[in-house]
């Protein structure tokens, strides 16, 4: 395998900000960076050792991997605009499928499994890699970016991969939203989020070790009905808290009475 | 203040068990532990070297200090049954009033804001803990237990303390059942849900450094309404996952727009 592969990003947020660090660092070569953005392409240039473009035409063809590192909805017209090349080009998403790509001679799907914002660093080692490509030849040379940068690398086609973004919006985004439903309770109680911290990264430990459905505490679980109805009354000035704990209250019952 | 005070529970499930052996660990005193199930009563008895007991009528009242860590609904039968004391009787729940044990001198609570589950220690040292009593001196007390085995205490009044349960209901409760609704979704498509432990440990940590409304994630908060229809078309069998779903992607959705 080739051990000094060339790489050039389309994109500069974070998704291509996190990858390309994390493969400079492992002294892969990063040739391009290209974004509409000229300024944001050469913030992640500077910090790559690569040049920056803000068109899809001066693209380099000479590199061994393109990878495109955008929302999902422009995924499709960047990938139409890319000029015609051997090199491996991959997406970063987790919704769209591989045949977008398959214009290529090469072509494949580099899905990182975390939530990037800014200005937080991720632990990139962690971080599960889900691929997929058209050949064996591609699944190697992702494999060896893989590799490279995480312990936790997996071959996934585009239908698991949907279903594991699928479910990744619940146990992340959707998790989150319920974090900010408690401290906006909390702020309009002028009591302070930082006391539910501990509480929050507990919960998250639990999963490591045991069943989150074995893990389910709480009024609901106890079909403990005075508490619920104690704090829907809580919520009477918030209709759209009322409903979201009310119909999550009934599907915790619901699935538990299951058992 | 009194260096040696003795302690005896009342309960000996998960909350007994966790303050228990936190405080015989500080070399408390533990006196009585007293359970309806002999049996739970003498295991817990046996590990901080205290009497086992089933009965309330047996219990002592030379202690300083009666821990009722029972279910929220048998509080009060248990604090009508206690004889009369001059200990300070506190009870641990995050729902119920302080006035249910207003019939003793002396009373308080002991509210430990942690999710507490068989099986799995917790480092009692990080769990927020909140108190309040009806006098100054009991006020003393409480904090001298706090401060032996946590180093975050805090006076919350009954009507706050509510408010950070509702508030711990979403953020613990309702986010394990997140994650639990996301392992049902990978198990019924073969797939691992350790491939999301990454993800939902660092969208926890994300919390400690930004506010979770600004560390949203996600198709909803992107306002992706083809990722939305696909996700729901993904759930088109689980019509309880596609009205959860819905209605969080809604609220997400709307919280964001008024930013």
């Amino acid at each position: 395998m080739d051990s000094n592969l060339k790489i050039s990003f389309i994109g500069s947020g974070n998704v291509a900000t996190h990858l390309a660090k994390g493969l400079f660092d492992k002294h892969f070569s990063i040739k391009q960076i290209c974004s509409k953005s000229l300024e944001n392409a050469k913030t992640l240039a500077e910090e790559v050792d690569a040049e920056a473009c803000t068109s899809l035409s001066c693209l380099e063809k000479e590199v061994d991997c393109i990878i495109i590192a955008v929302s999902d909805d422009i995924i499709e017209s960047i990938a139409n605009e890319i000029p015609s090349t051997n090199a491996l080009v991959v997406h970063t998403s987790g919704t769209k499928d591989i045949e977008l790509l398959n214009s290529f001679e090469n072509y494949g799907i580099f899905y990182p499994l975390q939530t990037f914002s800014k200005g937080t660093s991720v632990n990139l080692n962690e971080v599960p890699l889900c691929l997929e490509s058209n050949s064996d030849k591609n699944n190697a040379t992702l494999e060896q970016l893989a590799k490279a940068i995480t312990t936790s690398y997996q071959y996934i086609n585009s239908e698991q991969r949907k279903v594991i973004h699928l479910a990744a919006v619940f146990a992340c985004n959707f998790s989150n939203h319920m974090y900010s439903i408690s401290k906006d309770i909390l702020d309009n109680n002028e009591l302070d989020f930082k006391l539910l911290e501990p509480l929050i990264q507990a919960t998250a430990a639990k999963i490591s070790r045991m069943n989150p459905i074995d893990a389910q505490t709480g009024p609901a679980v106890r079909k403990d009905h005075e508490t619920i109805k104690n704090h829907l009354s809580l919520l009477e000035d918030s209709i759209d808290y009322r409903d979201i704990y009310e119909l999550i209250t009934k599907h915790i019952i619901q699935s538990h009475g299951k058992l």
